[in-house]
């Protein structure tokens, strides 16, 4: 049987999954209402994002109780840090579905996406439902082997990001200029999506085998750059 | 006279002052990299965002260090959390700078930005440096009354954004995708830094005062979008 501090570990890591889930739902329904200009959706995805913020505030409160009444150490004491640095992720990646909800709604009766474009971004939102929904297994199964993979799904993100931007650049362009406004921070909003879940598997990472790797993090950046940079 | 654990509280302070000292400097630098096209300036400023990401990691674990040795709870618990959040706000600030220099990298020997804007995004980096000046200050006195008059610095850079937005959509653009693309980014980097210089600040309020207002940080996010989106 687990003492009552395990269970809280466990209730906390319970809570962080939810939160997954969540921010897998908007981001899904997010791009669904910007594909069908569906405002009803757009507006469900920007209020429903309450619920994700006091999740972390929850998640937090609990975290730093435990570190008063409990005074944890070494692992103990890392799984709780490590924990409120993935709830501040997560919670991020929810914002950034409400902003894609929210350009939705801008642009409605519209749809933000000119049809040639659309595939592109039905497939980053795929992929952004795909990688936060790994990263909520991963935080399940503390499994450091299937965080690796969420690389791979990063590095598709980064691809169609590429796609989008060079849309955009290569001369084409008949939309005017601020659906290009709105193309370009979509295409940087599911892509730092994506950063963020791959951020909270490094973590997981870091739990598991105790490598902090703070460079690679770094790297990604780089990469994030040069992406939307049409290096 | 202070005992070693406040010694220690007192360099996690002085260290995030600092930090607040190289952010400010590195985006008063990319700014003027990117209106000068000064590639030795850009190539500096992506280079030396390191030494904030060093100081944020020596920070970190000095924070882990003393959760783990000084088992605080109550006040100095808080402080403690709260520096580590501080700290993150801070490092993603360095990378919004080294964000800057890159677009400036990216199109040298050209400026990133058409002589008409030149102005809007001097200004943009006048704010930013402002800011960020401020709310290391704000840090080193604790000064809560003082983090208030942040929010009037980021109402300015709000106010900014939202008119580089508008010359970009009033119909009249004439610098191609290309240069809307660079420019929307641009505009997002600014703003994203002066409300992570406002999450400082608001962290030291906290600290201070003990109230914690996570609305409030949900309503800046909302002004934001409403910035970007052109509503």
């Amino acid at each position: 049987m687990r003492d009552a501090f395990h269970e809280d570990l466990d209730r906390i890591s319970d809570q962080l999954v939810e939160m997954t889930r969540l921010a897998s739902s908007a981001m899904s329904r997010a791009t669904t209402a910007l594909l069908d200009a569906d405002i009803t959706l757009a507006e469900s995805v920007i209020e429903n994002d309450k619920q994700i913020d006091a999740l972390r505030e929850q998640l937090d409160m609990l975290a730093i109780d435990l570190l008063a009444r409990q005074q944890p150490v070494a692992t103990d004491l890392r799984i709780i840090v490590t924990a409120m640095r993935m709830s501040a992720d997560i919670e991020r990646m929810g914002d950034l579905a409400r902003h894609v909800a929210k350009v939705a709604r801008l642009r409605f009766p519209h749809s933000a996406v000119p049809a040639e474009l659309r595939d592109i971004i039905l497939q980053m939102g795929q992929v952004a439902e795909r990688i936060v929904t790994k990263a909520g297994a991963v935080i399940a199964a503390k499994d450091a082997e299937k965080a690796l993979t969420l690389e791979r799904d990063d590095d598709a993100m980064d691809d169609l990001h590429r796609q989008l931007f060079e849309r955009l650049v290569d001369g084409h362009w008949e939309h005017g200029t601020e659906t290009a406004v709105d193309i370009t921070l979509l295409g940087r909003y599911y892509e730092r999506f994506a950063d963020h879940a791959v951020s909270v598997a490094r973590r997981v990472v870091f739990l598991v085998t105790g490598e902090w790797e703070p460079e690679e993090l770094t790297d990604h950046e780089e990469r994030e750059d040069s992406g939307h940079a049409q290096e």
